[in-house]
């Protein structure tokens, strides 16, 4: 890598540049647009942003030029929920579903999830970490540089360990970065049935403390809902978790109200992720307690439902929204963020600004890594895409188009 | 290019094999799949597709050998129905409609198709050609190997000839095969408010000679709807292009029901497309008079609507249903057929199989090359895709993933 990599004649330079926390209200469609500006990186950390003819002199000779060709430059894009690693797919299903089937009868086939933990649980951790490859290059592709990534097709302590592992390899071997998250708690493991107690004691006081002690998670993250675990069962593993450092994610009020949201708050999460069916009474405690909600319209796409998250009623009320594919093989198997803005703007009428806002600085954020990744700022690390387009706009508009970002992390060109 | 092309270890060859007709009812679902099986290719033209072991003795000591690494080999996609040439695009009224704004508003502010018109009519041919190259590329990115493309951003004399001038050079500099279809009857333009007649007249005993004459254009269509073109005004266009040797395609009934269809059969249409609010009642006449519905699911997603056309009435009814993306500045800025296959399956509960022959060799057929691209059979052209999964139905399934296949056209890889 040269010293130093300046891009210059970029169109639209969208930099994010703002205050140093999550966006709220109005701030986010403020996108910190500078127009014919250049990026100047040194040591893969950016160290000017701005109009060129401003810092044009300070490009040093030896500087390796690109030329943005007057496009679109944002920061990459950070994808703050989903579940990378697991085994086969469920393509049959898909099929299953369209014709008719319902989740119930799938389930009594021996389908849904505990399909996918059964295939997990069988594969090799080098065959878990290739599956895990392929997902982690589309989402390169589609510019997704930072990726929180989740257990919980494991259910048991060597399949948990086992995906944790290759997260944590998969972070290692790069170029994207991976944020992992216990999830555990993700459905009861079919030889715990009538067992409840016995898994989430398991989960609390065993697991839990091992993961945490080999440093295999960041976060710990618990399905709080009527087919998954009770508030009660979710407290108690959460409160374990961050007993032991490790910091709060929840799946909350997907499918029923009142199973999860406040419990967030309760106990200072840094997320509430799904709320498609949260009332609007309870967004002021997750103000209160900086929850970051996290929208994920690529599962309320797949599974056909009407009800999405109140995204306006959420903006309203000062939270930070995050925007996250929800990745995984079952209710989202969508990997592409720029889709994720698409959705976003049709299901819940974000403007394309505050979308790309969610799934940027404030995904940044809710990782803990607002400081390092998330906007075009001197000091941040140089993670960044030159887009196939002109207008930041086009991202959200051309629908599933495959266009091709040059994608740049630490100021390593990591796609041709 | 060798005299001769194997594709060998393929995983699963989707051949759509049989009949030389368009598809209807339980045949939509039988995709002719062979697997461990090799393609034959010769002079860009396949001389056998079958199980490898049946004819691995027939492959030429001197053919170039290719590996598809067990994976999936169908068709290259068909897409029959787009506006690929355009200039501009609209994504600043994208962002009004999120933001509330009435299509009345924002034509009453100068958008909606009027501004594509005006912007396509002041763009030079190489500008259109450039802007047309580049949605072209994002179809062959994503499969799609044949195109059909409609004027009808020019609506004048001048602008309608550019259109359909920059569609004959995109075709003869390919690689994709181009099929240009006049759209003249498209909207009324500006200068012929207040006499519609007029601009019928003009298309029909003008512009129709002048482009049947020039053989620029193999079909023509019309818009059948409230705020485009009457019933009656259609029958006087389209029959003026029947009478020029132009075959028919209309839209019909997007937005209201009784607007189109019949038409269609009347008139002996190849196809008659969109049909979001057909009845029922009249699938029967488009039977009887074998034109194909060609189903459009990306405007129906990016125009929020809940209602979508008939489709499994359709096949019910015996019609041979053809999937396309409708690509075009303002209802549907989608140029994928895979998402396509998605949406189908989603929106209109068309199994992934179902969806695969409706965007192949039904649509070859409804462009009138039902015996020359569309399956993989001796004597085709030696259009295909290796595709990045192992199964067909991972196309749908993975939905806006960004899946890079193999794309191959007269048998001559196109892209990397």
């Amino acid at each position: 890598m040269p010293p130093s990599l300046a891009i210059v004649n970029i169109g639209q330079l969208v930099t994010l540049g703002g205050p140093a926390r999550p966006r709220v209200g109005n701030e986010l469609r403020d996108l910190g647009i500078v127009e014919n500006a250049a990026l100047l990186i040194e040591d893969g950390r950016i160290t000017g942003a701005g109009t060129y003819s401003n810092f044009k002199d300070r490009i040093p000779l030896n500087a390796m030029l690109i030329d943005a060709e007057a496009r679109c430059v944002t920061p990459g894009f950070v994808d703050a929920h989903t579940h990378l690693v697991f085994a086969g797919n469920r393509a049959a299903e898909f099929e299953q579903r369209i014709a008719g089937a319902t989740y119930q009868q799938i389930a009594a086939a021996g389908g849904g999830i505990l399909r996918t933990v059964a295939r997990t649980r069988a594969a090799t951790e080098d065959e878990l970490l290739a599956a895990a490859r392929r997902h982690c290059d589309w989402m390169l592709r589609s510019g997704t540089t930072t990726i929180e990534a989740k257990s919980g097709y494991g259910l048991d302590r060597e399949a948990e360990l086992k995906m944790l592992r290759v997260l944590r390899r998969l972070d290692e071997e790069g170029p994207a970065r991976i944020i992992p998250t216990l999830l555990a708690a993700h459905t009861i493991p079919p030889e715990f049935a009538g067992r409840r107690d016995d898994y989430v004691r398991f989960v609390a006081e065993e697991l839990i403390p091992e993961v945490a002690a080999a440093k295999l998670a960041q976060f710990c993250d618990a399905f709080c809902d009527d087919h998954a675990f009770t508030v009660d069962e979710c407290r108690t593993v959460l409160t374990a978790a961050r007993g032991h450092g490790l910091a709060l994610r929840i799946h909350a009020e997907q499918f029923r109200p009142g199973a999860g949201a406040a419990l967030a708050a309760e106990l200072g999460a840094v997320t509430a992720d799904h709320l498609e069916t949260v009332t609007e009474e309870t967004l002021p405690q997750l103000r209160a307690a900086g929850v970051q909600p996290v929208l994920l319209p690529g599962s309320v796409f797949c599974l056909r439902r009407t009800q999405c998250p109140p995204a306006r009623a959420m903006i309203d009320a000062g939270l930070a929204i995050v925007l996250a594919t929800d990745f995984n093989p079952g209710s989202s198997p969508v990997p592409s963020m720029p889709f994720m803005l698409s959705l976003a703007c049709l299901q819940m009428a974000l403007t394309p600004a505050e979308a790309l806002t969610a799934a940027t600085i404030n995904a940044a954020h809710s990782l803990n890594l607002g400081d390092e990744i998330g906007s075009l700022e001197a000091g941040k690390q140089a993670d960044f895409l030159i887009h196939e387009c002109a207008d930041y706009r086009e991202l959200a508009y051309f629908i599933a188009a495959p266009m091709r970002p040059r994608v740049f992390i630490a100021g390593r060109e990591v796609t041709g």
